[in-house]
């Protein structure tokens, strides 16, 4: 998908809500786990069908498929080719966090961008320009490079000064340089919403994935005053708090009542772009 | 596997290599394209079976499988219990650079350290603390570390400075807190092996996973001058140097030359340890 129909889905629906796949059999409602043989699959359809009216994009999470071996796996891809089907007009990203010397990086984003079909992959920046190249040869696919994320650990290295700036101003500066804003996403915490004000100068034109709504505590309202640019420029993600809103039998209506309700929000907040 | 009897093994063994398994299908011997059903498997297993008697340790790299998709996830599987069971002693390190928030890390954690059943896992430093924490909670496994890569891209961000030091430094000396030597590796390239002297001050003890020797031009007796410590504390990989030796018939005996050549090389230089 490129950056226009991107801008233009999230216009039209007035939401740049992402909604995380993270299917943890832990938490996954009781009666999928005994009436179903692809259990996770099944509860990513119904996530996906009741909450794609009010997000624009969906964000399976690779840990969470990975730790079930080849089933998950497979769960995974069966996922991914329901989105593109039914919901071929969702940006579709594979939260991977890949990247690794030229050559390896070359295999990730093919497995992701061209085999799987995702429209964009999540990257980790610490092993630099040719672990980060790679996956931007892609037309009309994008990397989602790591900024500054949403956990405690990002003070340890991310806020670290290099010279007389963060590591991760650092970071978004020099990939920015290696791509476009319309084959460069970065990753922002909103668990760090003043930090969006360096950022948006480096960087005014770029979408940015932000996780850490939510569950992880960050706060939408500050996130849009700082992170908003005139193309929205946002997309933000929230999983724990949608896809186990509920683990009763409505746990599909529940998690849709739960978009809906940021929808609502950005709706709000948008309104005058 | 423990630290002691990882010792032991490369001190019995005189050598500390490791076989990188990185099976591409346009570089297999066509013979095996040809007649194998699973092409991947095959060509791993005689690899493994050729070089086993001159290396302590496989590496097989995660995106080399998941660029084929499901059938190459097999691959990985099948050459994972090839020599957990055939092999038990050659310590097996997964090659997935894997790192994300602490819920996410301990899915990652879960999947190739207690269920595919790895000694190690490599891991991307770039999230901080909680990233890394969940793949220290396994016992006799490992945690690799990405300090200083070998590739180009090393110099963008490793190679920064943070304070008076650079960032590979603080990344090394803060996971290393987080962990023991009995828990954590680094991996440090070979292309670096003058940088060896200034990681060998902050990390006496642990192990290193050296990639980069061979095909990315670094030298073994200069890794050595630097790296090694007492209990040798050195890994040094090689994956395109020795399995692809030769795409004619003969390609598993002379991955096994090569391997023998470099394990010929170790020797000489740790026969005083």
């Amino acid at each position: 998908m490129n950056r226009t129909e991107l801008i233009a889905q999230i216009k039209n629906k007035k939401t740049f809500l992402c909604v995380g796949l993270d299917p943890d059999l832990e938490k996954i409602p009781k009666h999928l786990i005994q009436n179903e043989k692809d259990i996770i699959f099944e509860f990513n359809k119904q996530i996906i069908d009741a909450t794609a009216p009010y997000c624009v994009s969906f964000k399976p999470n690779n840990a969470f498929y990975e730790v079930y071996g080849l089933s998950g796996i497979e769960s995974l891809e069966k996922t991914i080719k329901y989105i593109k089907t039914n919901y071929p007009s969702h940006f579709l990203i594979a939260d991977a966090k890949r990247g690794d010397i030229g050559n390896t990086s070359t295999m990730y984003a093919k497995a992701w961008l061209q085999n799987l079909g995702a429209d964009a992959i999540t990257v980790a920046p610490y092993m630099g320009s040719d672990s980060v190249k790679p996956f931007l040869k892609f037309e009309n696919k994008w990397a989602v490079i790591l900024g500054l994320t949403s956990n405690e650990g990002s003070v340890d290295f991310q806020q670290q000064k290099v010279g007389s700036r963060e590591l991760y101003l650092e970071v978004i500066e020099k990939c920015a340089a290696w791509g476009t804003e319309n084959n460069m996403m970065f990753v922002v915490g909103a668990t760090k919403a003043e930090m969006f004000r360096g950022i948006r100068k480096i960087i005014p034109d770029h979408f940015l994935l932000v996780p850490g709504v939510g569950a992880q505590g960050g706060n939408l309202q500050e996130v849009c005053k700082y992170g908003l640019n005139k193309d929205i420029g946002l997309l933000v993600n929230s999983s724990r708090g949608i896809i186990y809103a509920s683990s009763e039998k409505n746990f599909a209506e529940m998690a849709a009542e739960e978009a809906k309700k940021i929808a609502n929000e950005m709706k709000e907040i948008i309104k005058n772009i």
